[in-house]
């Protein structure tokens, strides 16, 4: 379905070619400021087109609120927002349409629904984030009411070029304390914080695009200031609501929080966080972060990091020997521009969707504890 | 919340010293075969204290089907089922309760909930587990009806020493193609296909187990047969329900599918699966599988396989220096032996999970198919 | 929230004074033929002004589809609906708005939201059933798919004045086998089918607008066709989908089917239906149905029928003694034109939400069947 | 499914001839005093067997609880609760078993399952409720903390014999402002606290008895002191999931609040509620009480009061003319001795329902004003 949360809820709709994309989001408190401006921010960072390594298509994508606001503020009520389809009119066919693209949904589309839309895979369309984008901006504002949260993601991988994001080491995780939305993109539109990889980075993009090809990618993001308590124990647990989400992005291959897979090579006694107690904060904190600041699927306070890997784009202008739908051996020949690498244009859409979950579990830890607090004890 | 899964669905029950652990199994259709024997197997591999890489309590974990049942069939009614837990009394508290143990549970419960369960972290105990594989068995017997699906999970990596599991490899997929449970339990306790690493990852297991210390690693689950068209477009693709699955589980760390993290680095030209008309199957499919038999968020009929990191194992026996709950520094002493290395074990419980996601959303699905034949034209 | 259903499911948003309102509807199966003029005629029969037993106003209503059709066939994709509000300015404050309006939301919004929109009850307002009507008329299209799925609702009570509706009475089951919408429309704004007690009605209503007062009503309803099989056994009966869903809409008291409240002085002896076979439908069937097409929470094929009381409106222009927000006694002055009776304008309404329960009760079963079919035995 | 609830959610199993009945409760506040002494009282209420008036049946009903507590305190994890069945051998067929019950669930449960379980309609067996209300009485004891909430439910009519319930009369709500569980339990089996008409209500179940027949009824409950901004105000209205959970259990006909289905024969300058100023309570109150504590599907802090109609037991000794399942008229025979009205029974599954949906109505409401909390403004 295309509904997110359960008591902070994002419905989206769209695809590239019907009259507007959006969504429907549920469950915002009521007296949270927020007007467009708060919106579009995220959303222009989303858009492609902005540099000359992403694909030169110039979206717009102005976001309009429909309801559930009112002089500025919330009304507590379902807030609808819609961004217009520049053009909305269904695509021209042509001979490529013979061909499902490969590694896309058109085929897998066809065979779940019988039906094609002129946007090939459809809901599948990168375009269909738009929607979240624009939810987890609400989410945001109220995270960072709730308790100064701060979710920053970048690039931390292009193809073989990755920055150190080693759980053992202490700089990654000084990056983690510090780096800022703004440090971001004060790297132009490559999103890598590591000055030492960045270049490298741009240079393997170059290198895809001028062959028509692409290449994929890791973003990370780190959850600052995150109330401790949220997630439950068993099938709710943080790290599996954050992974859901991940992987509901397009694209997305993989999901790894804390010391992640390299996690698996280091041993208990190292990998235990120890405990201390921190005077600043009156509680007991640990030395070390390997958990990623969940354990037991619950948050502890610590920075959350996690890094979401994204695939080299399936759309590539070069010839790809294949097959037509009614499976008659061809090449499917080259149209248009397109995006060497994906994985920059995702860091917002990476910090959206944790804030949806984010705010989605805190919703449902002040319930739990309010009854808590009835109980009393 | 403490249930997974919307037409398939399971809510689980218990905690390690309470009277028992279960599930109830709601949706299940009626007139399936089903008696305890076809659940016991999966709960008797799951189970610790099967060999001296495990832990060596011996629990029995008999399940008792309670209802849902009748003269062997299944009624379609909800099937509860319960595992007697040997030693129910709350623990003698001693010493070491003064002290969260590092990365389990104990503390961030204790945040969440306010209170403390003599098993501390409750239901983050791997006996919870308990009822997940109970349904997952079911969930199999039902998948094997639809489509022949087989599900064969394997332990890929112990700590450094790691099978070859590269998407690009033909040999993986030969293994992905024919690996069975009985090939993967026949290779002892260790449940790696691999004969060339199998020897090594015992050694580094009895390694850490002799240093009272313990090593994570890494399953990989293979299914084979998936019904094409599995998994909903946006926010509920096929991934992005395994992710929540497997991230659900204790220990884990990350999840990744096809050509997963390392897909990244492969170019899209590379990537991209290609299509060829089937003779046999007399439909599409393609000639690689870097999409790990999901693309657009449906399953696409080839295989889908992905992989788990588990971590280390938190509870170790050697001295820990941590603080207790009122923060004291202070060395948290051994108590018991315990699992050097939880990889092994938790092959049957990714399969039963794997289990559950697809036999939700094959009916899913199936209601979808359903909808779609209504419509005709 | 503001959705509704499982696999067909409706989101709605949108008040009085904002942009649109709208609605996504998710789930909606592909290649149904679908444009703004299936929805249209529902929408504007639920709109207000249409003669002078309503209000005066008059709202233009026109549905724009956003997305998930193409040329004219559904995609599978969600479809998202609005219509503009034709005037979306806050309104201007008067002294009215020192009052919360008796027996209105005014005053249980503040409560719960500690805001207030100018909309007054903001989300509770008539005007937030657009989307669901707009969604309700999807559902009957697939529904007129399924099976000849027909469902008819009318006035059968204004105040006192009520038609015979005894669920004992061979000609009321006469009148539920055959009653057409088309009849419906054809006896003006009051909707009553009998002509008997048709007038009588009209004199109610006449007599409580003179009045500046407001009388209620019932709206029966009847399905026809239904396919056997919708509803599940416990918690999701299909009477308690139909009650959750009627009880859902603005202004209703109660709910009943079948028999009702009356079925409770009739001996079992003579409420119990009795099954025959019946020829034509190479089926059991029943010869009498106090059940209301409805068994054990199940639908059993006969024609389901239910009540549901509308309270006389809230909204009247004579004065009324009550107090202020903050706590002075006072009279609410009369403002506007206001609705004699919602009743008949309710007709639509309780159609599409029936529309809504039954789509999604559907999709269920088919998948339920499905699992039944996979299973074989 | 058999799932209710979002954040406080049972789940239950169980039919008649299984091992046991019971139930999983998701999401019990921490550290509320918890043994089975709390539960019992209500299960020995449900008891059949309690006087002539009842079916002679003596079951047991001894609830067990097997996880979430410890020390007689919850823990905050699920509680599961089993009641074992006396007898649990599949029941002898016999000739009654060729026919479906009339007007019971057997014939539409063959239809949507393709399958018969030997206690008939399985899940619709009056011993699913047992779930139902071990559960309640544990929603029952968070309330009671929360603000004191009371729930009182009572037959207010069996068969034709009705005591006064009109919204209008000041002594009606009086004897809700007043009425005591005790109380209903001082007049024995036939729970109703109106002294005027119980002997005739006795009276009218022992005809219906004495002639092999059954006679329905009405139960009527009342909830003092609930708090106020319960419900949420489009699909989610409270009493449209009050209404939901009345239509879920057995037997059930039809549900009213408020001034119900009379209250639409009173003009709205009657009905409406006027507010006035309270000193005691530092509140705006309303005189009259039209709307049944539920405004907008808001709670707004009246006594919420409802009814709720049960139709004459389907089961009945006296032959009855019919047809079996394969199309033959015939008669079905008596068998056994049954419950003549299972009204004054229903009365603590009435309570349970209800105190299942304000529990999770009031998480649900905590979580959204620590929501607006945190917003601020």
């Amino acid at each position: 379905m295309s509904s997110f949360g359960t008591l902070f809820r994002v419905t989206t709709y769209g695809e590239s070619h019907c009259k507007s994309v959006g969504c429907i989001v549920d469950g915002v408190p009521p007296n949270l400021e927020l007007t467009e401006d708060d919106i579009q921010p995220q959303l222009t960072r989303r858009r492609p087109g902005q540099s000359k390594l992403s694909t030169p298509r110039n979206e717009k994508d102005r976001v309009e609120i429909q309801s559930g606001t009112e002089n500025g503020l919330t009304l507590g009520s379902p807030i609808a927002m819609i961004v217009k389809n520049e053009d909305h009119r269904p695509h021209d066919y042509s001979e490529t349409d013979l061909y499902p693209r490969p590694s896309h949904a058109d085929w897998t589309y066809i065979q779940k629904y019988g039906t094609k839309s002129s946007s090939g895979g459809g809901r599948s369309s990168a375009r269909e984030t738009i929607g979240r984008v624009a939810a987890g901006a609400i989410a945001e504002k109220l995270l960072s009411k709730a308790n100064g949260v701060e979710i920053v993601a970048f690039v931390s991988s292009i193809g073989p070029v990755s920055m150190a994001r080693d759980a053992s080491d202490p700089k990654f995780h000084e990056l983690l304390n510090t780096v800022t939305r703004e440090q971001i993109d004060a790297t132009g539109p490559i999103r890598c914080p590591d000055e030492t990889v960045r270049e490298d980075m741009v240079k393997v993009i170059e290198k895809y695009r001028d062959a028509q090809d692409s290449i994929g990618g890791v973003v990370t993001c780190v959850v600052r200031n995150c109330p401790i308590g949220l997630g439950e124990p068993c099938f709710d647990k943080l790290e599996a609501k954050l992974a859901h989400a991940m992987l509901s992005l397009p694209a997305t291959k993989g999901f790894e929080f804390g010391s992640g897979f390299l996690g698996t090579q280091i041993p208990g006694s190292k990998h235990n966080d120890p405990f201390y107690y921190d005077e600043l904060h009156k509680r007991l904190r640990t030395t070390t972060n390997f958990s990623g600041g969940i354990q037991g699927g619950i948050s502890n306070g610590e920075n959350i990091y996690f890094s979401v890997a994204f695939k080299s784009a399936a759309t590539i202008s070069q010839e790809q020997p294949t097959a037509t739908y009614d499976g008659k051996d061809g090449v499917l020949a080259a149209r248009g521009r397109h995006d060497p690498s994906v994985t920059p244009r995702a860091v917002p859409i990476v910090e959206s969707m944790t804030a949806l979950v984010l705010a989605d579990q805190l919703l449902i830890q002040k319930a739990r504890e309010s009854g808590a607090a009835i109980v009393g004890n």
